[in-house]
C-alpha cells in the first residue's frame, strides 16, 4: 500500500473546521475540558516536580505555563511537562482500538504553541481533532487485525508524539511536504516501553511525546528534511512495529468516520481494562457493603489483555496500584468507591488488603470483552455475590455525560484551584471554540504561587 | 533470562580502569581519536546548522562546546550535536554484529559533562569503553541469531541511547540502582527508522540518543524511577524488539571479550556494507585507470544485506549518495579513489555517472560474508577485470592502523581548522589518558569564528 503518510497528510492539510460533523467538534470539546482536569489534576505529583525541576535546567526561557503550577518553561518543555502531567494519575482518555491514550500529547502540544503565536480555539480544537485522528489511525495499523504488535511496545510512546506533530504542524500551517515531514520525523522519534508501567517513566513516555512530537512539526517548519514513506516504506514504522501490519486501516474512511468519536472518559484513576472489574464490584456492593473479615475469595473472568496487562498481585505504592486488578477489586468491594483516594499508599501497603489482594484469582476468557468483567465474591458463611457488566462506564456504549465530566475535572481541578476558579476554568473549557485568543485561557491554568496551599 | 538489566549496570558499576587490558585501553583511545575528527568533520552539515539554531531556541545556556563550531549550548543540546555532526558523513566507527555506530552518542555525551563537572582523560576512556561495551551488547540481544529483529528498526537508534546513558551514570558515579535506572529510561526512548535513511532525519537519529541517554543519567542521579527489567521483562526492551530475543549475548563473556575490540573504522565515508566493493573497485583500477566510456556493465556478488541496506540506484544528492552502492561502486572505478570530493552533488548529478549506476547489478549470496565481495567488470571491447575481496579495509581482520587514523582524522579537522591546529588536536587525542583536566581539551574543539573561511 503506497503513500500512506502523505494520504494522511494531504487529508490533514486540507482539512477544515466547518466540515468537521458538529458530534466531532463536540467530542474535541470534551477531550479538551477532560485533559485541563488531568493535567491539573496530575500537576503535583513528585515525579512532575522532579521533571520540572530537571527541564528547568535546560531552558530557554519561560515561554509557556504548566496546567496547575507556577513556573513557566520554553514550549517543548512545556509540552513535555502538560503531557506527562495528565497521564501521572492514569486518569487521561483511552482509545480501545490502539490502547493509546491520544489527547494528552496533542492538546500539551497546542497549548504550549498557543503561548507562543496566536490561537484561536477554533484553531486549538480543529488540530485536536486532527491530532487525535491521525495518531489514531497511525496506531491501528498496528492493531487492527491482522496487525498484531509486541504487547512491550506503549502505544501512547508509539503514537503520541505522531498526533502532537500532526496538530502543531496544523496551526503552524504546514503545506502537504511539511506536513509528511513532521509525521515522519514524530515516527523516527515513537519509544516507550510498557516494562516501564506503574514507575515514574511510564509518565515520562506520554511527556517525551509531546515533546518529540511539537520538535518535529517544529523542525519541518524550518526546512528539516525526512523520508516521506516513513509510516508505509519497507523499513518504516509499520513493518518495524508489527507482524503483519494493517495498512489500510489507517485510510479506510478518512474525514467520514472520526475516531476521537470513540474515545473513552475515565470515570476511575485506574487501568482502563480494569474499569469493567470496578463496576461489577461497585455493583456487588452497592445494596450491602463488605468488610474484609467476611471475604474468602473473589473469582474474575476476563478478557485476557485485562491480566496480560494490569496483574500485579502485590503493588508497593499507588503508581503500582493504579494498574493491578487486584488491588482495583479489593479496594473497591471494601470502600464502595474507586477514586484516587483509594490507591493512597496507606491503603495499598495495609495488610488486610494486602492479603485479600492474593485471594483475587482470574480466569481468562477470549469471549469475554475489553469492556466486559465477571465478578464472583464468595463469602465465608458460605453465600456468593456476582455481578456481571457487559459495556464498563466510561465506554462507547456507555460513555460518561457531559455533566460526568464537569464533575471529574472540577474535582482534580480542586487539587490545585480554589473551587470557584476551578469552576470558572471548567466553564471557559466547554466554550473554547468561542475563544478568540487563546493566550489568557493558557495563562489562566497557571497556579499562583499563594494559592497552593489553599487548593492542596 | 533473569536480572539482564542490573547484571550489566552492576558489573559497569564495579569495573575499574586498571582493570582494563591494556589493548582495550587502546582502543578506546583509538574510538575517541577517530569521533573528534567525524565531528569536526561533519560539523558544517546543512542539517547540523539547522539543528544548531533550532536548539539554539530551546536552550538552557552556553554549557559546553560543539565540536568544530563557535556555539556553545547546554549539555543535553550538545550532546545532541556533537553526536549528530559525527554521524552526518558516515564516517564513524561501526559495530558489525549490531551494525551500530556505538561511539558517537558515548563520547558526544562525556563530552559535553566534561565541561559541567571535572573529568580526567582516564574517567572519559573507562566510560567510553563502558558505554560502548554495554551498548553493543544490548543490541546483541536484537541481533544475535536466533535473535531476528526488524530491519527498519535503527540499531543506532535503539541502543545509542543506553550507551550514552551507561556512560554519564559511569562518570557521575551512580550506584548499581541508578546504573540499571540510566540503561532502563535509556531504553525507554529508543527510537529511529532506517527509512529515514539518507535523509537527515537519520543524522537526527544518533543525536535523539545521545540527548536521551545523557538526560537518562542525569534523571536517575536526581532519584528519578523506572523498572529494573527493563531490557529482560515479559514487557521490555528484547521482546518488543526483537523476535527470539538472545539475552544471553547480553553477559557472554561479560569483563572478559570487549566489544570496543571489534570496533571498525571506516576508511571511507560510505555505509559499512559497501566498503568491499570499494576496496575491490579500488584494486580493479589500481593499476590501470577506466573511463566512463570503456565500461559496459558491473556484475557485483554480495552478501544480501548489502543491497538490503544501501540498494540505491539513483541517488539525488550527497545524502542518499553516501549509501548507494551502484554511486561508490562507479565513483571509485572512475575516479580511483572514494572519500568525500567522490560523492559531491556535482558528481552524484552528473550524467555519465547515473548512467553507468543503471549498469550495475547484483547478485545475493548467502556465502559471501558482510566483509567481502566479488566486482566484476565487462568492458566494451570485450574484456573483463575482476577482483574479490575477503576482508575490507577497517575490518576486524583488516584493522585501520593508528596512522591510516591519524590521517583520516586529520583530514576531517582541515575542514573546519587550520592545519597546525588539527595536527594539535590530533595530537592531544592520542595522549587522553594523560589528561587530568578534560575542560580545555573540550574547549580547544571549538572553532573560532574568525578561523572558519580559513579552514572551510
Amino acid at each position: 500500500m503506497k503513500d500512506i503518510t502523505r494520504t494522511l497528510a494531504r487529508y490533514a492539510c486540507a482539512a477544515r473546521f466547518d466540515d468537521l460533523p458538529s458530534a466531532v467538534r463536540g467530542e474535541g470539546v470534551r477531550a479538551l475540558v477532560n485533559y485541563v482536569g488531568c493535567a491539573a489534576g496530575g500537576a503535583h505529583e513528585d515525579d512532575v516536580d522532579l521533571m520540572v525541576r530537571f527541564l528547568g535546567e535546560f531552558d530557554g526561557g519561560a515561554q509557556a505555563t504548566l496546567v496547575g503550577r507556577s513556573e513557566r518553561l520554553d514550549i517543548l518543555n512545556a509540552a513535555f511537562i502538560n503531557s506527562m502531567s495528565s497521564a501521572a494519575l492514569a486518569f487521561n482518555d483511552t482509545h480501545f482500538i490502539t490502547v493509546a491514550h491520544p489527547t494528552s500529547p496533542v492538546a500539551a502540544a497546542l497549548l504550549a504553541l498557543a503561548e507562543r503565536r496566536p490561537m484561536t480555539g477554533r484553531d486549538l480544537l480543529h488540530a485536536l481533532v486532527l491530532g487525535v485522528e491521525l495518531q489514531c489511525r497511525a496506531g491501528m495499523i498496528l492493531t487492527v487485525p491482522p496487525a498484531v504488535s509486541a504487547v512491550g511496545l506503549s502505544m501512547q510512546g508509539m503514537v503520541g508524539s505522531i498526533g502532537a506533530a500532526v496538530a502543531a504542524a496544523k496551526v503552524l500551517q504546514l503545506d502537504e511536504t511539511g506536513m509528511t515531514t513532521a509525521i515522519g520525523l514524530a515516527a523516527n522519534q515513537s519509544a516507550g516501553l510498557r516494562e516501564a508501567q506503574s514507575t515514574m517513566a511510564s509518565h515520562y513516555t506520554p511527556g517525551h511525546a509531546a515533546r518529540c512530537g511539537l520538535a518535529a512539526a517544529l523542525l519541518a517548519a524550518r526546512g528539516f528534511e525526512c523520508s516521506g514513506s516513513m509510516l508505509e516504506g519497507a523499513k518504516g514504522f509499520a513493518v518495524s512495529f508489527a507482524q503483519q501490519p494493517n495498512l489500510a486501516a489507517a485510510i479506510d474512511g478518512l474525514g467520514e468516520r472520526f475516531e476521537i468519536s470513540t474515545l473513552a472518559y475515565k470515570p476511575y484513576p485506574a487501568g482502563v481494562v480494569i474499569h469493567p472489574i470496578i463496576d461489577a464490584c461497585l455493583e456487588i456492593v452497592r445494596e450491602q457493603p463488605l468488610d474484609a473479615g467476611q471475604i474468602e475469595r473473589v473469582e474474575l473472568r476476563l478478557n485476557p489483555l485485562a491480566a496480560k496487562l494490569t496483574n500485579v498481585v502485590d503493588p508497593k505504592d499507588r503508581g503500582q496500584a493504579l494498574v493491578s486488578f487486584q488491588h482495583w477489586t479489593v479496594s473497591t468491594l471494601l470502600y464502595g468507591a474507586a477514586g484516587i483516594a483509594q490507591v493512597a499508599n496507606t491503603i495499598v501497603r495495609e495488610r488486610t488488603v494486602a492479603e485479600l489482594r492474593r485471594k483475587v484469582s482470574f480466569v481468562n476468557d477470549e469471549s469475554v470483552s475489553r469492556e466486559a468483567a465477571h465478578v464472583r465474591v464468595v463469602l465465608k458463611d458460605g453465600s456468593v455475590r456476582v455481578a456481571s457488566v457487559s459495556h464498563c462506564r466510561g465506554s462507547v456504549e456507555r460513555p460518561l455525560t457531559d455533566a460526568d465530566i464537569t464533575t471529574k475535572t472540577e474535582d482534580q481541578l480542586r487539587m490545585v484551584f480554589a473551587p470557584e476558579r476551578a469552576r470558572a476554568i471548567v466553564a471557559q473549557s466547554w466554550r473554547i471554540e468561542t475563544l478568540t485568543d487563546l493566550g489568557p485561557f493558557c495563562r489562566a491554568l497557571a497556579q499562583e504561587n499563594e494559592h497552593r496551599s489553599a487548593g492542596a
